[in-house]
């Protein structure tokens, strides 16, 4: 044990008066699809949990599928209430109806129907507060599509299950310093353009904000709004949509007082200096979001998703079935999520009148 | 002195068989606009021209544009061949006609003329072979267009006047580990999908990869051709471009018997462990090659012209008016043109032949 504070759910005592904290109710950590690597990042993240100050969280999934890949202790919980409980001893698992056996690694329909159980069944918790928040492991689309899942992604699927439109909620990336919110996400380049609308702008932005003072405790965020063109548009020699559609948005949010500025040249805005400057970055487009974050932090990027009653956050990858069952799953930005979900709920509790 | 390896021009001494170290001609710096932190950063590039064992280089430009803003020992010089005899002990400078007064920071069409005096100058010498290659400082658009410069920058200018077609040359942006080349450079993002044709890929991908045979000494350069949309399109479900026309592409470039490959996600490139398994990433826009270097390198980024029969290189930021004249402009990136100008002279020498 260190010297830091850590929540102490397995004593049940309450540090008083520490903001950031206090005692949370544990994490829900679905498994994802039980053929990618969700359970082995899952297992070896609980394996590590002290050395990286991990709160108390249990697994939410098929028990075989953590087994094919993992040999350390697992304590099956039939509530979160127990998770605590048995967390410094073994990693807890709340079993959803077993599936057929599936094998690391091979996608099947089984699997995709055990991911969304998983799913539902921590959103449910998430939703009820007997779990703090919920972090998702990876799923395939594909094979989720196959069953009739009829969603973009699970995103989408967790806001609709909050009664949140999509439009609501905010993705925001998370590295060690910087954080990225896309305006635009899963849309073709050449669409993007066409797609940006000062409004969309400032509801994104102020979902950010918001997520930002909430759950981040961040109370006066400074945020900064990226161009869409090359060196923003240089006045409107390369492109207008700085001129139409970014710069207005901007105006309407710092009508409202908030701490907003630019648009800024996309290129100029993620160096280490730069970053300095702001608590988050609004991108027009998935890659301008996603490639800076990528390039510094490839294996730590965290999603959080802003905008909903519940926390949410996921690792930055996929299944990766090709390398699933092999025992090469890089834990990191499992490891990352899990902590920056219990970051979000230390401070959302401490603070639950939220912006 | 260091052990290391220099260029003798000094002594007129010529390593036998020692390629990549073989004396070469000096290098041509034009200033850039005089009141721009062009001669400022040269300068200062001079000063410490032995800590980056630099070659011999002599500026082009208006002294007195010096001499506003550096105190240290300047040696006017009539002809290329003098700048080696000086160069340990002073900066050689080439004048050219003299503008009427330029006050740095105060941009003016006369210190527009003069930069383009010098950018002019520089490239008959290089041209000509009196100058092993070319560095460009940087230029204010704005105050050129007003004196009738018809070119969307300095690149096109020169490549014009060398009898190439601005279609057959490539930006290459290089940092100490990552070198990316834009295909479409300075179009707003809204034209960029309806700009790409393969045609336009095979052309700047030859034109990298004889770039970096001539130039850089890699004799089968991998090329690794990014994505245009999200996750490179997720098999056309996020975008057709890359089945429609970077695929094509690629697979034209491999049937030559070229070493590239692709489509690859964009926003997973730019790590470290990505970026060991290229030479040099295909970029389909601006900000898609800016972002990455610019986020690692901010202030280190060089600008490679590829496809000219002359070297050029030229340092990644601008004229910083603002700044211009109060000491505090960061030389780093002029250095690294410099240098790397130095290292491509040496190994088109040194393989004569090229690509």
């Amino acid at each position: 044990m260190t010297g830091r504070r850590q929540p102490s759910e397995q004593t049940g005592e309450q540090p008083a008066e520490q903001p950031h904290a206090g005692a949370i109710a544990p994490l829900a950590v679905s498994l994802g699809d039980p053929a990618g690597i969700g359970p082995e990042v899952i297992a070896k993240a609980w394996a590590i949990r002290d050395a990286h100050r991990l709160p108390v969280f249990f697994a939410i999934g098929d028990r075989r599928s953590v087994e094919a890949v993992w040999d350390g202790p697992i304590a099956q919980i039939s509530h979160p209430g127990a998770a605590a409980g048995v967390f410094g001893e073994a990693l807890p698992l709340l079993q959803v109806d077993e599936p057929e056996a599936v094998t690391p690694g091979q996608p099947s329909e089984s699997g995709a129907r055990c991911a969304l159980d998983s799913l539902e069944t921590a959103v449910g918790l998430a939703r009820s507060g007997a779990a703090a928040g919920l972090v998702t492991g990876p799923v395939s689309k594909a094979q989720l599509y196959s069953i009739g899942f009829r969603y973009p992604g699970q995103t989408e699927f967790v806001a609709e299950r909050c009664g949140v439109a999509a439009e609501n909620v905010a993705m925001m990336m998370v590295g060690p310093d910087l954080r990225t919110v896309p305006v635009t996400i899963h849309v073709p380049l050449g669409a993007v353009a066409s797609s940006l609308t000062a409004d969309l702008i400032v509801s994104r932005t102020r979902t950010a904000i918001r997520g930002l003072r909430r759950d981040f405790g961040i109370e006066s965020p400074r945020i900064a709004v990226a161009g869409l063109n090359p060196h923003a548009g240089e006045g409107g020699r390369i492109g207008t949509e700085e001129l139409d559609v970014i710069a207005p948005a901007i105006a309407t949010l710092r009508q409202r007082g908030l701490g907003v500025s630019g648009p800024y040249s996309p290129d100029a805005m993620f160096h280490p200096s730069a970053r300095l400057l702001y608590d988050a970055a609004i991108c027009m487009y998935h890659d301008q979001a996603l490639i800076p974050l990528k390039t510094l932090y490839f294996d730590l990027g965290v999603n959080v998703t802003l905008g909903l009653p519940l926390l949410r956050t996921s690792p930055d990858h996929g299944t990766a079935f090709p390398i699933a069952g092999r025992g090469e799953a890089n834990p990191r930005a499992m490891i990352a999520a899990i902590a920056l979900a219990g970051q979000c709920a230390r401070t959302r509790q401490s603070n639950p009148a939220g912006a």
